[in-house]
């Protein structure tokens, strides 16, 4: 039997091996960094958001990845038809609801897209899973014990009623199914000071997704990825420089081997 | 009594002390930069650009900042909403009037903000300022000397006409708000060399205004940081190496501390 | 008589020089780094895409760029205005059709703009060039033959219908106006592994048709200047490492000189 670390360590070989297309609909604020980190990590990023091309892009794609962390209404359009195109397809749709309850729009969006949408992996900080499993919480009269009873049961509970993947980047992380658990130690603070770090872990699960069924295993795959590219880059960059830091990220990404996954990642099934 | 250096000093460390969210409107060349220098500096950036949801998030944050580097009749409408909803709840807001002069869309556009919002700090360069200033004296009959009388002049017409801080980068920095007026000799040619060195000293005057009321000293504040971490990017990245140079500034607004300013700032009240 | 070496190199002495102004409408993506390399060669990098300012910008600037990366409605609109209005005014465009054939928004875009504006020069990989190629070779009943008869021919036939040059970037470059051809063996692999190469070489080309009429050679010169550019860079950064690789990049057109030019440059004339 191969342990987890092992797994994981295939999904990146595979990512460097079969190259997944990753259509990304994404912020323009990092959007260079998701297309260069998916680059590094073996994939191939492609971004294109106009209604009219999201349809025939995504059908090339071996994953979709919605990031709405600038919206608008065009985007929008685009990113809802991608996404069922994307269902239609077979294709992996990751979700990341940046900045959702810190206004209606969206949240509104974010609900749109999960009620519209069939995703494999939602991932986003501790308190955007908590908007969106409270959201599910009040919405599906889910105990309301579970959804104060901290991170990981907003976690599970958001998994369970959404279906899909549920990931939360943190000092750890966690990644759930709703049945499974697994947790993660790796990363480093600095990550906190560079804006895009966790749009580039999210665009780094959909190249996973590309080559993977195990949605619980690649979400922890590209999680370990950019965890252990923080911890590199903090040693590289020297602590507080955070210009420096940024570029060494996407070094560490494209030069890691599946040896330093396998000597590096911190990660165990919780319970 | 404390020294302008100081009270400067005290700036930095309540921007570090309070993470003062800071509503960026911004242009899509330099936003990255943008997000990282604030969150750098201390603060907290947000980017959202949607007439829908930006009267809710400027609603949180600390200070709004409108530049207007690429416009268009979407954005051009959320700015203005977003100034006006700022101007109602006490947020300070900062225009960086990019390129304006260049075309009507953005002198129409800067004049319609201005006329529109009451604005804390204008920061621009001497030709944007001068067209700002021009139009102002054309329009309210202020004394043509005073016009061609040189830069000072102009960013103090401008401050008494619009009645908030003017400030000019430029190889010596005015910061004026028509009555007292300070100079800095911080920075270094290189800055000119790389985009969005003018977009980003504006988002960290966004910063500064953020945690205090005097923002004639703010803008000073945010000013001598960015002269500060261009000096301090052309020693560590060596004379010309642009790309490096780039990461070298984030690298210093991120770790420079009050010691640094106290000891490197060059500011001095004029006349 | 001057080698080709030393007309290149001439070229770019004369963007050092002149400082033009290149307007550029690209995608979201890597405007960045087309900005920044645009500075660091010497130009003057301006992005503005709204139709309600495009015709006055393109009116200040020494050439046009669009890029087709990140295209929607409003911005393809914008495109073929500037472009149009440059045409009016004798200032040159450079068309980068970023991912045509993917999608058919890309394919008729660009056949649109091919047949709104005349072009100085197309700047693509070899698939994009051979969709390009292979659309006009099917429209105008060039013989299959030489659509199938490699990247030369192809590169070729589009340049002698579309009666501009066309470059086509990969591991050798051709640049050709369907009689004279160059072929350049400067460059480094890593340069595909970090996105926005392309459209920084195209950007580059952009500056070079500012200052010159000969546009093959203008085109030579930003190709070679970026070949140059990936060759330093992976000298500097150490191989693998993608994050530092991109701002050697920067550095290195930023401090190249027409003596590094002259001894780098690998280009000699086809056949």
């Amino acid at each position: 039997m191969m342990t987890i670390v092992s797994r994981l360590a295939e999904i990146v070989t595979q990512v460097r091996k079969q190259r997944p297309l990753v259509h990304q609909i994404t912020n323009y604020v990092t959007v260079n960094d998701c297309a260069n980190i998916v680059l590094a990590y073996g994939g191939a990023p492609v971004m294109a958001d106009d209604i009219e091309e999201v349809q025939e892009m995504v059908g090339h794609a071996s994953a979709l990845v919605l990031n709405i962390g600038t919206l608008n209404s065009r985007t929008i359009a685009a990113m809802l038809l991608a996404g069922k195109t994307a269902n239609e397809r077979g294709i992996p749709v990751v979700l990341d609801p940046v900045g959702v309850g810190a206004t209606l729009l969206r949240t509104k969006t974010a609900r749109e897209i999960m009620s519209q949408v069939k995703l494999a992996v939602i991932r986003g900080n501790a308190s955007e899973i908590a908007v969106l499993a409270g959201e599910e919480a009040i919405t599906r009269g889910v105990d309301a014990g579970d959804v104060q009873g901290g991170t990981l049961a907003l976690s599970r509970a958001l998994a369970t009623t959404a279906q899909c993947v549920v990931a939360i980047t943190g000092a750890q992380d966690i990644i759930t199914d709703g049945r499974s658990t697994l947790l993660c130690d790796n990363g480093h603070p600095l990550m906190a000071k560079v804006t895009g770090t966790g749009c580039m872990v999210s665009a780094l699960v959909g190249a996973a997704v590309g080559v993977t069924d195990d949605y619980l295993l690649a979400t922890a795959a590209g999680l370990v990825s950019m965890g252990l590219a923080g911890e590199y880059a903090a040693r590289a960059s020297g602590l507080g420089n955070l210009g420096s830091f940024r570029a060494h990220i996407i070094d560490s990404i494209g030069k890691f081997t599946h040896v330093d996954l396998q000597n590096g990642a911190k990660i165990y099934a919780q319970g």
